[in-house]
């Protein structure tokens, strides 16, 4: 449902103009000066000086996995992959339903100006695919502030977990967008099974492909190949992702382009929350070089990471500042990975702060799009659907 | 000036019990429930549950050289170190005076709960002693709400410099505190050319060192043996501090463990920013041999760097997240980085939220000391000297 006509009057336009914004129908109907509203019903709402930008891409998700609202957890995990699986796996009976933590999440997303979201969603006999479930009812419950995109994530492994095939195309019955996948050498120990298993399902059900790449070094460089030439060969341009790929962080540089020419004629992507202490994938290099590069916020609050409240613009300063970013051109690539970079790989259209771009949009504190990478203040309005969805960091539907 | 009786009330112990507490004498008086005023000018403040922490320490700050409060400008240096000191130079002329940015800058530190501050205030032929002279004017001007020590930096090197190593003396007759240095091998081409005008210089006047070590390999290590050899041999324990040394990031355990050893019998610090593009340190590594390591903003929107708004809980997840940090008792050595080591290394007396302890704390709506790390949500009240001195994350004088 698109709200009626809103006069978003004073904004600072990514220019560093000042003007009014007319908002009907779920788009920027006009931008200009003194705008007065055309219809009876129409709100006008003060941004009083504050950068409009267009709402953020939150690229990587774990929506299912996040304790956010609930009491403080400390981190109980051992410190390497699998043991934090088994750790989730004991503590999860502990917690509120799936859909109720994952709202929580939801809303604080929203509040930060996010305005499309990929969350993976855990499948494994465990669990059947009941986290799909639940991410689906979110997604309908959000649907008019946020679109959300399901990924079935095989957290336990394809091949190690039997019966996970079966899952994942049970999923994406379901309703799940994209198919998923880890670590094919390190969790499975086959390479090509469990990409073999992934592929032809991905390709059978017509649906993308984002898997998850921890493993370092050659096993993790040759999983990257792998992925790019599956890619290719099936013509899924623009539909696959390589979510975090650290190992292209610490690979020599030829190394890195010649991988990178391949991701970008194959059009596979690469999603990043930054590193923290695990190698940064070159951004930059990978950009110049044709990878459309996104970012993620990853893991909120939950068994694998205590940080966070789902807020993009700080995700954008992370990668930023661990690559050495300090020129306003750097900045907005930063801002890009968390904004325009992330429609693009999730197959949005394009969109800007323009005449006829949809209104999902915010508006920020800050004088210039590098100013609020920089600073990135809490976020004064959130519009979605040419509706006000946050105000002043909290959601307000 | 020390206010009068405050009731904080119903503030979260760093323990999780709610309780009350009378801050009188600039001092804790009292922690309990239900506490009443026990004189006529008391004043109750609530805190709503709020956790309450001791004040932040920012270990390293170049307050002389922040834009903080001009309009937004662009970085303009190039990538490396001798181009941000000429552009530096060259945009001086035209920002407003020292102390008028050092004071936009400082009112920002005390907002997010900052009690004390360690600052570099550049030193050279071209400024003279004038930066030294602004931020003593500023630590002056906010002496009620946060303590500053002033470190005379020769930004320009020593050797390199003609004329520098007299205005260092001048600087800290004038009242700096400290004496700064900056990368002997790097800058001076001298290792121990600049180290033996600095350790004679503050010998003789008493003052303690804190030297800028950004040189990468070989020639950070061998001035970080010759900082700690000199520091030993002239008894200076707990009185010199290396400003980032990059180097222990990169080399091996070993060679960082020996080094570690010599700092912590020398009684050398380390002081990190978390390293953002460069190698971090190995915090836990380092401080189990015994070493101080502490934490600052380093800078903050200036000609070096973009970033930030002066936020010490910031900082303290920034170092968490770049040292792969999960766990609460992790979190908290990194919250300890900017607050209890701080005051360690700047030679203050150790204070947490108890009975006696000096009323500098900051309020924070967070469960745990851990989840304030990882959120860093804004500082509700910050006290100094038992008055208010900052509320909902603004300057409140």
């Amino acid at each position: 449902m698109a709200a009626a006509e809103i006069i978003l009057a004073d904004v600072r336009l990514p220019d560093g103009e000042i003007g009014d914004l007319r908002i009907a129908g779920g788009r920027i109907a006009e931008i200009g000066d003194g705008l007065v509203p055309l219809t009876g019903d129409a709100a006008r709402v003060e941004a009083a000086g504050a950068l409009v930008l267009p709402g953020l891409v939150d690229g990587h998700m774990h929506l299912d996995k996040t304790s956010t609202g609930t009491p403080w957890m400390p981190h109980q995990a051992g410190p390497d992959r699998m043991s934090r699986i088994e750790t989730e796996r004991t503590l999860r009976s502990s917690l509120p339903p799936v859909a109720e933590r994952a709202a929580n999440l939801v809303r604080l997303c929203i509040a930060h100006g996010t305005t499309a979201i990929r969350s993976h969603a855990d499948v494994g006999p465990d669990i059947g695919i009941s986290h799909v479930e639940a991410l689906l009812e979110v997604r309908q419950r959000f649907a008019e502030c946020v679109d959300i995109q399901i990924v079935a994530f095989p957290q336990y492994g394809v091949l190690r977990a039997p019966g996970t095939a079966d899952l994942l195309a049970a999923a994406l019955d379901a309703g799940a967008d994209l198919l998923g996948g880890i670590d094919p050498i390190g969790i499975d120990g086959d390479l090509n099974g469990q990409l073999e298993i992934l592929f032809s399902l991905a390709d059978k059900k017509n649906v993308g492909v984002d898997i998850h790449l921890h493993d370092t070094g050659a096993n993790g460089l040759s999983e990257i190949d792998a992925v790019t030439g599956r890619a290719r060969s099936l013509g899924m341009q623009g539909r696959v992702t390589v979510s975090h790929g650290f190992c292209l962080g610490a690979a020599p540089e030829p190394v890195v382009a010649g991988l990178a020419d391949a991701m970008a004629t194959a059009g596979v992507s690469l999603v990043t929350h930054g590193g923290g202490a695990s190698p940064l994938p070159p951004v930059k290099l990978l950009r110049a070089r044709g990878v459309v590069v996104f970012a993620g916020n990853d893991d909120v609050r939950d068994p694998w990471s205590p940080y966070g409240e789902g807020d993009m613009l700080e995700r954008a300063m992370l990668i930023a500042w661990r690559s050495g970013f300090r020129t306003d051109a750097d900045l907005q690539v930063a801002l890009d990975c968390a904004s325009g970079a992330g429609k693009q790989a999730l197959g949005m259209p394009a969109s800007a702060i323009a005449v006829g771009d949809p209104a999902a949009l915010f508006t920020v504190p800050a004088e210039t799009p590098a100013d609020a990478v920089a600073r990135h203040p809490k976020r004064r309005l959130v519009l979605k659907q040419g509706r006000v969805v946050a105000r002043d960091g909290v959601y307000a539907l």
